[in-house]
This record gives structure tokens, sequence and C-alpha cells, in this order.
């Protein structure tokens, strides 16, 4: 297909897609005269994923090309592609790292241990996990102390299910862009089950 | 205490609970003299409140205004004050309600009826699921049309473990902080725990 078709059928305009080009994030099509070039369907997967990275993840154009790097090395595993991709969508917690997170992280790396988890202590998931038992003793609310394991065990239903999903699709740009949407308005769909959860159990035990 | 042991008890600066004391978020102290006023427990138990809304659940002074109503109106039920604090630190969605809205808030509403949840339609916990199941359809990604359920009932545990928390509360002031910060950080530990769960099963089951 022409350009024009690849921004119609992405919803991606023409400018945008030239710059995307010029960027290196969109390989370049197969010319077929000194001023046109032809696309796949391959180009189109790729503007897909590039857009969820952008508007879904809320990525630079910077952090895009770090993702794709990862997505294009010709070695890379299929779970570190992942990992890349999960971390480039992930904030990075700002505490210092004082006694207060040393016994955190403690209490994260035990919670791991007794569920045989397989994490990266150097992930930012497994740091915001930490920041957040700090900032909820901080703030004398250490429930999670001893309600670490409900959650984990629930965010493990729930990763099997986003799993079954993200593995299932064959195509790797299209799994890179699988992962960051579900990832994303995963977030926004967990939290909001649990507020509708909350609502509910209260009508259920509380005056 | 007088207003500079409040202010050291509580963090927060005497010019700051004195602004707070003018715009009536914090009730007046009781008057020792003409400029000196005495402060109790419950006013300690009011300033922690304000700064969870405003800190860690991001309100206006006008929205810890409504809170702080709901939290003194004298026929108030506890879940009702619960429900204003939830929807006070939730985001609005800004989807038009059209066809695709429709079909999604009939999956909802089936959700729902299917696991005996009382919820309210109108809340923004509810429009938030139904936003967010309207974007992935759009995205092409509507794994959540068959795996609701899933995450349903894992937030239904988690849910659990924190009503069992909040509800153990006596005074009203310092349950409404604990729900405000166990709504907020929890979010963050949920999103964080399902990425590390994401980790753990990717290097056990991909390649």
């Amino acid at each position: 297909m022409r350009v024009k078709e690849l921004s119609s059928r992405s919803g991606v305009s023409v400018p945008t897609i030239k710059y995307y080009l010029r960027e290196g994030l969109l390989p370049p099509g197969e010319l077929v005269s000194k001023n046109q070039a032809n696309y796949g369907d391959a180009h189109l997967r790729r503007l897909r994923l590039i857009r969820a990275l952008i508007d879904i993840g809320g990525l630079t154009i910077a952090a895009v090309r770090d993702v794709l790097a990862a997505a294009d090395a010709p070695d890379e595993t299929v779970r570190r592609m992942l990992y890349t991709a999960q971390e480039s969508i992930s904030g990075q917690p700002d505490l210092p790292h004082d006694d207060a997170w040393a016994e955190a992280d403690r209490n994260v790396a035990e919670m791991v241990e007794r569920r045989g988890w397989q994490a990266r202590p150097d992930s930012r998931a497994w740091q915001t996990v930490v920041a957040v038992l700090v900032s909820a003793r901080q703030l004398e609310h250490g429930v999670w102390t001893h309600k670490l394991d409900v959650y984990a065990e629930a965010c493990e239903r729930i990763a099997a299910a986003d799993l079954e999903y993200v593995g299932g699709i064959a195509d790797v740009d299209a799994m890179l862009e699988g992962a960051v949407v579900g990832t994303v308005l995963g977030d926004a769909l967990v939290t909001a089950l649990r507020r509708l959860a909350h609502q509910s159990q209260s009508v259920a035990q509380l005056p």
C-alpha cells in the first residue's frame, strides 16, 4: 500500500508517518519510484504499536525507540521484550533508600520467596511495591504488611489471564501492543473494579 | 494543646493550620484567652484526614470540604461517607455515551448481577469499568469481555481485606483517612504487584 492508505488504515497522519520514518521508528518502505514507496502489514502493525506506546503508555519518542530496539534485536527473547516494554511504561518511585526502605524491601523479598515468584529486585514494579509499603507505614496505615499475600495472590490470578491473552498473539509487534494496552488499561480496570467491590461490600457489611 | 504543638505533631505548618481554620475545614479550638485556643486529638485526626485528602488523594480545598461535610453530617451512614470519599478521589471518564458505551454498560451490569454485587451505575468506578471496556474494544484488544470475572473475583478478595481494615477503625476521621490512604496507595500496590506477577509468570511460561 502507499503512504496515503497506510495513513487511512492506521489513523496516523501522513506527516506523522514521515516523521516516524525520519526518526527510524518505522522501517522504510520498498521503493517503487524515486518518490514513492510501498508499505506492508508489518508497517501497519508497527504503527499501531508506536501509537499504543505514545497514546496509551505515555512514552516519549526516545523511550519508544528503546522498546522497538528490543523488539528488533535478533537474539531477544519474548520475555525480555515484554520486560523492556513493561519497564518503559512504569513509573520509578523516588524515595530515599534508608532503613525503612531496607525493611520493606526485605518484606517484599520474603513475599516473593514465599510465593515462588521470579522477579527482579531492580525492576520498577518491585521498587514500587517497596515504596508503597514505606509510604503506608509512614502514614501509620501499615495494613499491607499483613495483607500483602492477599493482594499478591489476587494479582497472580489476574496476571495469568493477561498472559494467556498476550502469549497467544503470534506477531511480536502485535504482542507488544497487546501488552501495553493490557497493562495500562488493565491498571484502570483493576483499580475501578476494586472500588466497585468496595461499594458492594460496604453495602453488605457497614451501617 | 496549643497551635504550635498541633503543628509539630501533625507536621502541618501554623499558617496552613490557620488557613484551614479560616476556610472552615478545621473546627475552631476552645478559646483560653483572646488570642489563644486549645486543640484536642480530634483536631489532630481531622488535620491528618485533610492532609491525606490533599497530599494522597489529590483533592482541591473545595472537594475536601465536600468530604468533611459528609463526615460531619449527623444522619450520615458510614458507607455513604466512604462512598463520598471514594467518589472524590476517583477520576470521571470522558467518553461519549454511544452504542459501544451502552453495550459495555450492559456487560458490566451483567457481571455485577452474576456476582451479586451491589454497586451504583452512576458511580465513577462503574463508569470507569465501562470506559475501559469501550477503549479496549476500540483498540481491538477486547480480552476483558471474557476475562472480566477473573478480574472481578480477584478484586473481591482484595476489597474484603481492605474493608476488614477500614471497618475496624472506630473514629470516623481516622477511618476516612485510612480509606483514602488505602484506596490511593492500594491502586499503586495492586498495579505494581500485577506487573511483578507478569514478570514472574513470563519467566515460567514464555521463551
